[in-house]
């Protein structure tokens, strides 16, 4: 028998898990942003065979004595965190056979892939032949964590991608918000609707925008010898964190979108490149759950992005890559950027009506989870949801309504609520912020962003896993998940 | 028991492999062309990671019994010939311990990214502290397999490239090349001293060359659906069958390197895209060796790339992206392109001078691996050599002797003689396509590469390794590898 703490062979184990997560993270990457057409099927085999080796290193069956057995071993206090994020990731995979991981893995590289080209050509019913596998697929892996973990199918998705979230809290807070955004909404645009806006006049060269990101990303603290910034159909955040790839896309005829993009998807990246360099490898030091990142991206991009402070930082940069304008002032391109007005797309939308693209979300995929509804009832649901929440009318195409996103064909079902609980906490975050440095916004305005950076490092980024959610946020802030700080901030920001 | 087929099951086996290898195929490409400084150390790290686990799946105890088990078992041709490469690899991998294996990966990955900087800096003395790991671990490795083989500590290295080649036969064809090629490579300089020459006038765009390359590429029938052509310092081609990873790269005071390079590359390219598919992931459907390889690459940017014929398909293209000018004159671009001009530079260098640069890294790393010299002992051989061999100068920096190639960084040993076998097959197998198709060079010269390609896919890479290298030259051209078929090539191109 070897005396090697039972603790550090999991970490061993853990290690290698790590190493071979990295292959997927840069292949993946390179699917997204490089790989031709033809090459997809070969790529789609080779990741579901790096699923189902992971998915099997993580299931062997000594792990379960040897988890147990360092439960009774002497651990410092970071040790029992990774103890702990070891233990939940084993139940996860003990929870699912690998062949189902394998079909996973192939079903959401080919629908992710095909939907690439369906969304071009608005092509619903070929859309929905792969999305009904990844669909199958979901709601079988839903059912075997649902029976495991004594919840609804819904909710054992949803704690995929945020631990210890309950269907009922998301009830309970996307019910609130439900009852005051409308008319939030509606307020912003009557004040608004007197207000002056000139609209920037392009085109915006695509190489002046690159330029552009670039500076921006710079500014806000990214590495950029450890990490790039590329180009993909749907924006995203991956890589490792000793490589964080970000990408954004550009169009011509405007720059807000890639240039807001970038700067959703640089707050992922500075969480995933400091995380606790000692611990990489382990899961106590990966990002907490998708709603405390959502609250690193939705920080950047909304919090700070969208600030008065900030435009005065992007005026200068605008001008110089695309020469002065009038709209390029300070104060119109803070108009701009909090301008409020419901539309078809959901990452183009404003903060205030962001809310309604992501509660629309979450009740089509709990219903279609659950096995409600089917994905021919998408569409019609969602012009009705729509006009609800929004009073839109989003009658039309496709491509700009259940095929805008990567998610659905990705198979991540679960996500979207981390988007809103993410812009909640993004609020907590910066009222805690605010009462460490009261003249935040001044600092900010004066291009000093060390304090906000110095705050999430601490609070957030060092932190990874070591705490439950609920504890992160109390330590943090001093208190668990407040949506009041969310609605004060929109308050403050659009009626005030 | 099962009754699966032994045969079957090995064959699921190296499908699996070919997945996992694939992975490791994209991060290497991706390492080479897009990673950020900081990433190498992971990136290496998970790259060992899948070496040491696909010498694990590859020294299963199991396999032994399989692999004789499917020898009683009825197979066809074509299985039979997968048997024996699956013998080989097993035999291969067999000889070596896993911590080598890993070991290996991780020196390799460390020297290599390293190098890039060091080779800018021509900084000789960092260079040798991972130069040194790398050549220890090489030297293992050829201990353990010397002693497997009974062959010659460099002689099992050179099979791991050059299946059945011995030293015996490489030190006979050289040493007869050592023999003649000073005099022709003297006797054409004497003749092209009398010809006019124009120099081609840049600055050349990048941008233009790029489109120039990318013409080119898919002129010699690339398909870009399954595959790229980026940049990288060293010129590769990577990727995987399905999806193969060109690259060049680009100066703008001239557009022969990245031109030639492409060329080359895509020789190497298009016998990848056609290995037999029906095979794929079967050690079978493998490229038969890097000799055969080279054969390919300098098939296409020697053979044909060079010829008369060529040029004048060449001249328009240039004209197109460049502007016309005189030295764009079919004639002129001939001349230039078999130019014979002894440099420091192999990539660079003539098809006449080619040859000596192999010689020389072939004597010395030979050396190296029998343990005769030391790394420090490099630079002097080096400029003794070359002397002797081209009655060339080469005293100066490291970063144009012998730091240019990444073949050693990356361990290589034992790679470098293919190139001149490769040289040797490509003139026999335009030889051979010569009887096949008499008016050759005129269709060329129109345009009509069909044939060639068509010989190649037939005689070459639909062949994949269902032979020997010896039965497929006779099966391609009539006789095992024939240097006299290259000494005509020459004499007629460089002295008729």
């Amino acid at each position: 028998m070897s005396s090697t703490p039972a603790y550090d062979v999991l970490c061993a184990a853990h290690l290698r898990l790590y190493r071979f997560s990295h292959l997927g993270s840069i292949t993946r990457w390179d699917q997204e942003t490089h790989m031709p057409h033809k090459g997809n099927e070969a790529r789609a085999a080779a990741l579901a065979e790096l699923a189902a080796l992971m998915h099997r290193l993580s299931t062997e069956p000594q792990l379960r004595e040897r988890i147990d057995r360092a439960e009774q071993e002497p651990l410092d206090e970071a040790q029992r965190a990774n103890l702990r994020e070891i233990r939940r990731e084993w139940r996860h995979a003990n929870a699912l056979p690998e062949a189902l991981v394998q079909a996973r893995s192939l079903a959401s590289s080919r629908c992710e892939h095909a939907w690439r080209a369906q969304r071009q050509a608005n092509d619903w019913t070929g859309f929905l032949v792969g999305f009904r596998e990844v669909l199958r697929i979901a709601r079988e892996e839903a059912a075997l964590l649902s029976q495991q973990q004594g919840v609804s199918k819904y909710e054992a998705l949803l704690d995929r991608f945020e631990p210890g979230m309950t269907c009922a809290e998301v009830d309970r807070v996307f019910g609130d918000l439900k009852q005051w955004l409308p008319g939030l909404v509606r307020q912003a645009q009557e004040r608004q609707a007197r207000e002056v806006v000139l609209a920037p006049v392009g085109p915006f060269a695509t190489p002046s925008q690159v330029l552009l990101c670039q500076r921006v990303t710079g500014l806000l603290g990214f590495d950029f010898e450890a990490g790039r910034l590329d180009v993909s159909t749907h924006p995203f955040s991956g890589g490792v964190p000793e490589d964080v790839r970000l990408t954004t896309r550009y169009r011509e005829d405007e720059y807000q979108q890639s240039l807001m993009g970038t700067i959703h998807e640089t707050g992922h990246g500075r969480y995933e490149q400091n995380r606790p360099r000692e611990l990489l490898g382990q899961p106590v030091s990966e990002a907490r759950s998708m709603a405390i990142h959502e609250s690193q991206s939705l920080a950047f991009e909304m919090q700070l992005g969208r600030s008065r402070g900030f435009a005065g930082l992007l005026a200068p940069l605008l001008a110089e890559q695309f020469g002065p304008q009038p709209a390029f002032e300070a104060g119109n391109l803070y108009r701009l950027s909090t301008r409020v007005k419901p539309g078809l797309i959901r990452v183009d939308a404003d903060e205030a009506t962001y809310p309604a693209h992501v509660i629309l979300r979450y009740e089509i995929e709990r219903a279609l989870i659950e096995g409600e509804i089917e994905p021919e009832d998408i569409p019609a649901l969602w012009d009705e949801k729509m006009l609800a929440l929004l009073g839109h009318d989003t009658r039309g195409n496709f491509s700009d309504r259940p095929m805008q996103d990567v998610h659905w064909p990705a198979g991540m079902f679960g996500y979207f609520p981390c988007y809103t609980l993410g812009a909640m906490y993004a609020a907590q975050w910066f009222a805690a912020m605010r009462r460490a440095t009261p003249d935040l916004d001044a600092r900010i305005a004066q291009g000093d962003l060390a304090p906000v950076f110095a705050w999430l490092r601490d609070n957030i980024w060092l932190q990874a896993s070591r705490w439950t959610t609920e504890e992160l946020a109390i330590r943090a802030s001093g208190e668990p998940l407040n949506p009041a700080h969310f609605r004060a901030h929109l308050e403050r920001r659009y009626l005030a």
